[in-house]
């Protein structure tokens, strides 16, 4: 992300390495010259970067997952979402992430933006997209992947957003930003 | 989190093992049985919890530092945030944190609330605080921790987090979550 004050690295990387690796995502530690002048060490959670997708119904209604996640061991909130996948871009991810999770198919699918989820150790960018039209359908989920599929009013979404009753974060967040032109969606 | 809906882990844990740590975060990789019966690997990158403070000082200013963060090789507009110290509650690491990252000391410290960052790969839950009153002072950062420090009007710095100008996404949840406590606080 560009901005008028961007000042470029203050660090220097002299080298990377991959620490740890998994199909989903890696550990890299890279050995840095702080803006000190010292030697350090950085580690980063190597991510693909995500996709979030707000569907909504041509009747108006939101569809949430109510979705197990096993990292939190919680019951959590959420829209469809899902890493890249090798080969496909971001909006053939969101597709694909939509028609798998809740049987999904849309009249329209729009980029909306994107945000850091944990900058602080994980160099995960969420893009958000919007699905309008979305018809419900057949799912198509793995074993790891348990959830049910809700559907409920654009207001009563927002609501819930605002009183901190989404507990992930990214969902909370594209939301949120996405406030007014959901308020457009309502019937 | 608890829910209404909570129908505890579909997830049986059979065994953990940690397969890569460091000083601030580790990644553990767990034996599961799935909910079909079948034997599975779940990684988990465990993170300690981390406060996020919206400082606001007594003139109805927002402090904001501008962040390189090395993750991302990229300049975010954050409000001031860390990871849980041992031996430090939630409420005592948000005072330090302040402390450390803008000088600041509080007249008031009020939780808010909490949400996962990236519950999809990570555990981290991010605690949300609003500090008011604050004064600036001495810093005490870190040869890693490379960031400016600037106040703005409460006005601007919700402009910024609507039109999504903040790309660390806890940042922005935390001052949209806000909004209506932050409003209040405009002189």
């Amino acid at each position: 992300m560009t901005n008028s004050l961007d000042k470029g690295s203050p660090f220097q990387t002299i080298s990377c390495r991959i620490v740890w690796s998994s199909k989903w995502y890696s550990v890299r530690q890279d050995t840095i010259i702080l803006p000190d002048g010292q030697e350090g060490v950085y580690n980063v959670v190597q991510h693909p970067g995500a996709v979030w997708i707000i569907p909504v119904t041509s009747s108006g209604q939101i569809v949430l997952l109510y979705h197990y996640r096993y990292t939190v061991d919680d019951w959590c909130w959420e829209i469809p979402a899902g890493g890249l996948k090798p080969g496909l871009s971001l909006e053939e991810t969101a597709v694909e992430e939509l028609r798998e999770e809740i049987g999904g198919t849309a009249q329209s699918i729009d980029y909306f933006g994107r945000f850091y989820t944990a900058n602080g150790i994980c160099n995960e960018v969420a893009h958000i997209y919007i699905a309008k039209g979305v018809s419900l359908g057949q799912t198509d989920h793995e074993p790891a992947e348990v959830m049910e599929i809700h559907t409920k009013p654009i207001t009563e979404v927002l609501r819930m957003a605002h009183d901190n009753e989404i507990s992930d974060g990214p969902t909370a967040l594209a939301l949120l930003l996405c406030e007014s032109l959901l308020v457009n969606l309502i019937p």
